[in-house]
């Protein structure tokens, strides 16, 4: 059995997982937000070992740990830099590897969050039939992972910025398909006495964010605000997805994340038609699907990077 | 001794090259703009057998010809569709492996245009270097080419549309970058009855489009709309960059085409800035070069392709 970790801005996911792959336990802890580095390394140890309680094995007899983060990955040396949506972990670098080893008694493996949903859904989900595929992570940020021929493409350590590619010819960068800038904009009107639900959903859920739930909820009560920014966030990432399939030309799309898990059956339509809109060949349009592993996906990535060069 | 052909909008470009890809002979002709296909390819074989005779060499005693194109080529069965900057080539596909073989009576390989001259920087020119990197045509368009892991990167066949990752959120596609869209733009403004030398320039020098030498003569003038047009244009060719680049995390961005050539060392900084205003990770910009293989790049690139599965 491995184990598999998903460090997130809101929540450490953990799971073992037997030779198939199977999650036989789980657990999920919030992402502490005091304590810098350590306290999240901690937090992350105490989810595994959370999981392997619930799958009946202990940790020393794992063959390993794949984790994954957020930030700049060092995988050769288990050093998360630039995180910057971890309190404490943005402008600083972290030995996570050599840390959670000494916490867990196991080797450890540290990727790329998004690297690791991909080659998750590659080899067990959605992309199990594609050679070349775009994951697209929507959530806090929009993430994107690239394979092409069967391998995940990370250029220099940082390929895949797709919430970037973006632009407004001598305007502003547009990153409104970003979760943060979307309550960002949500907070904004609001303050300019613009009426919303979110932020008194908020409350009552005692959320410091507006999550997914939130978002949905507030759209199932008609709240004008939250389907207007969740109009624009959609178009923002059908358009994303256009213009790397412009680039890439690859088989297929794979959309995930909080906010991708949530919404993609909601908004297939006008997902698919964004990026129709930008694509130059529109004659040949990737196959587009949504995450099949779920928000498990990155924990059981990991696990599977735990012997692969990538 | 192998032969080289590259077909463009304007001109086509041959060259006979030794065993050590130098040119021994070349010749240009122009793109004939009546004839479809058949005319297209009579006038490539004829430009390839002037290179032969400067060369001083039989055509029959070439080891084979690379032959470029633009439009969706199909380089296993020699056929080129689409080439929408080739008058009678837009809608109709057609053998030109094939057609041109006969006439020429050697093997034939036929490329993509913007894949070859990338190829031949990456073997032969600014690209040396590197393992991997994005190769950027602009002249009539803006082709990009990706080299990843040190091979040609065209996803299904297709890949590399940098010009069209310039989007624009809500509004139109922004392709200005585009040497045609340019000419439309000044066309536009002019109608107007903005003042511009450009087209008085193209009168002059019997030009049927403005060429990269009139917007360069235009510009040593003092022409406004040429140099709003000009800036406008760069710029997004810098975004276009930029975002290819966030995406990929390439090691190096070489610059060619007819515009990339003329217009890279009087632009060089506000390419550079353009592109640094769209990347993410602006700490690690790529490397910036101009293509050196000049004009023959397409060529030269072709004949290396000649024997490579790419």
């Amino acid at each position: 059995m491995v184990g598999g970790i998903d460090l997130g801005g809101a929540k450490v996911q953990a799971a073992v997982l037997d030779d198939d792959h199977r999650p036989m336990g789980e657990a999920r802890h919030p992402t502490p937000t005091q304590g810098g580095p350590e306290a999240i390394a901690e937090a992350m140890a105490a989810a595994l070992e959370e999981a392997a309680q619930s799958a009946g094995v202990e940790l020393a007899k794992l063959d390993g740990a794949g984790a994954c983060s957020p930030g700049d990955v060092d995988s050769e040396r288990g050093i998360v830099a630039n995180a910057h949506n971890l309190v404490g972990w943005g402008d600083t670098s972290f030995g996570l590897g050599e840390d959670l080893a000494r916490r867990l008694g196991v080797r450890v493996r540290v990727s790329n969050d998004v690297n690791a949903a991909t080659f998750g859904e590659l080899r067990l989900g959605a992309g199990r039939p594609y050679e070349s595929l775009l994951g697209v992570f929507w959530g806090t940020g929009v993430g994107g992972g690239i394979v092409l021929d069967g391998r995940i493409w990370s250029g220099r350590g940082a390929a895949g910025e797709i919430g970037h590619t973006l632009v407004k010819i001598g305007g502003a960068r547009c990153s409104c398909g970003n979760h943060g800038p979307m309550e960002a904009h949500a907070r904004a009107e609001h303050d300019k006495g613009r009426k919303t639900k979110l932020f008194k959903l908020m409350k009552e859920r005692e959320r410091p964010r507006v999550t997914s739930g939130i978002w949905e909820r507030a759209l199932d009560e008609g709240d004008e605000l939250a389907a207007e920014l969740m109009k624009r966030a959609v178009e923002a990432v059908g358009a994303g997805i256009g213009s790397a399939v412009n680039l890439l030309d690859v088989q297929a799309v794979i959309v995930g994340g909080g906010m991708g898990l949530r919404f993609f059956e909601r908004f297939r339509e006008d997902i698919s038609k964004a990026m129709h809109e930008h694509l130059f060949d529109r004659d040949h349009p990737p196959e587009l699907h949504v995450a099949e592993l779920g928000d498990l996906g990155g924990a059981i990535g990991a696990s599977l990077l735990l012997d692969e060069d990538v």
